[in-house]
C-alpha cells in the first residue's frame, strides 16, 4: 500500500504544479483571469519549464516538411501543440477558449524518414517553443485578445529566457483568415474537434 | 477566489481519475504492480475512456502515410502515443519503464495535406486505439513482459469494447529488433529521449 500512496502523491504533485501558478494571479483584490505562464514586469512571458508543459493536454501535431515545400517550408518542423489543463477543462465544459487560455507549440525537427514501420516523418530534436495566449488583460487591443510569442533561439538550445508578443500582423493575419474557431486552427486538432462535435 | 478554487478542483479531478484506477489493483493482500487500464475476468483490456487517456502524458507522433509507401503503408496514419502519468513520473525519476507501464497509441487518419502553413500532413479523424502494456503479472512469458492490444474496429467508430493480447510474434518481432529501449521505440519520442539524456 505504501507504494500506491507514493505513486498517488506523485500524480497529485503533477496537478499541483498548475494549481500553484493559477492561484497566484490576483491584483488589487480583483480576481484576474488566470494565465498558465509567468510574466516579468515588462509583460514578457518567461520561458516555461519543459517538465511542466510536457504534461499539459496534447491537442495535435501538424508537420509541413521542407521536402513537401520545395525546400522552403515556412514551418519545416513538427509542431506539438499543448493546452494548459485548466483551460482544457474549461473548453471541454463550454466549448470555448477561456480568457487566459495558453496554447504552447513545441517545435520538433524532422528526424528519421524511414523506420521499420515504413517511410514517413519521425520526430527529431526539440528546436523551439512558441505560444498563443488569449488575455483581455495583456492583449486588450489584439483580435480576439490573442497574441503570439516565441522563445525559439535560431533552432538551438538553450531557448530564450523571455518572449515578447509579436506585432499583430506577424501572426494574426493567417490565424484570422484561416483558423476554424476563435483564431485557433481547431480543424487540425482532432481532440478539440471531438469536443466541439459533442457540444453540437 | 471562488473561481480559482473551482478551477483547482477541476484540475485535481483530472488527476484523481488516474489515482482511483491505480488504487484498486490489490490481490489477496499482496500489492500487485498497478496497471492504468481495467481488465475483464478473461484478462482482456477494457476500452478506456478517451476523456481520461487524452489527458495522459503525450510522448510523440510518427506518421507513415500511404503516399510515401507506394500506397501500401503498413501503418498509414498518425500515431499519437501517450504514457500513463504514474509510469511517466516513474520513468522521469528512474529512466525505466515500470512494471505496469501502459503506452496508448491513438490512430488518427491523415486529413488535409495543405494548409495556410504549407503542404504537409494534418490530422484527420480518430480511427483506432492500440496499447503496449508491460506486466509481469499478465505477460509473464512475453519478451520484457510487454504485450500489445488493439481496440481498432476496421477504422470505424465505435471501437471494440475489449482487446486481447496479440500473439508474441505479431508485434514483438519488430519491437525486439528495432526499438531503442526495452521494446519501446524511444528513438522516435523526443520527450523520452530528453529524459534519458538527463540520466546519462
Amino acid at each position: 500500500m505504501k507504494n500506491s500512496i507514493i505513486i498517488g502523491l506523485v500524480a497529485v504533485g503533477m496537478a499541483s504544479i498548475s494549481l500553484v501558478s493559477f492561484a497566484q494571479d490576483k491584483e488589487g483584490g480583483k480576481e484576474m483571469m488566470k494565465e498558465a505562464l509567468k510574466r516579468n514586469d515588462a509583460g514578457e512571458l518567461l520561458l516555461p519549464d519543459a517538465n511542466d508543459y510536457r504534461t499539459w493536454v496534447y491537442v495535435g501535431t501538424p508537420v509541413t516538411p521542407n521536402d513537401m515545400n520545395n525546400g522552403k517550408a515556412a514551418f519545416p518542423e513538427f509542431h506539438n501543440v499543448y493546452m494548459d489543463p485548466v483551460s482544457f477543462a474549461h473548453y471541454k465544459e463550454t466549448g470555448e477558449f477561456r480568457d487566459g487560455t495558453t496554447l504552447l507549440k513545441e517545435l520538433v525537427s524532422v528526424g528519421s524518414k524511414a523506420a521499420v514501420s515504413g517511410n514517413g516523418y519521425f520526430m527529431g530534436d526539440f528546436i523551439g517553443l512558441e505560444a498563443a495566449v488569449k488575455s483581455s488583460k495583456h492583449h486588450a487591443d489584439e483580435p480576439g485578445n490573442w497574441a503570439y510569442y516565441s522563445w525559439t533561439n535560431e533552432g538551438k538550445q538553450p531557448l530564450k529566457d523571455t518572449a515578447k508578443a509579436f506585432p499583430t500582423a506577424a501572426c494574426n493575419a493567417c490565424h484570422d483568415a484561416s483558423a476554424a474557431e476563435d483564431y485557433v486552427f481547431t480543424q487540425y486538432y482532432p481532440i478539440l474537434r471531438a469536443i466541439m462535435a459533442e457540444k453540437k
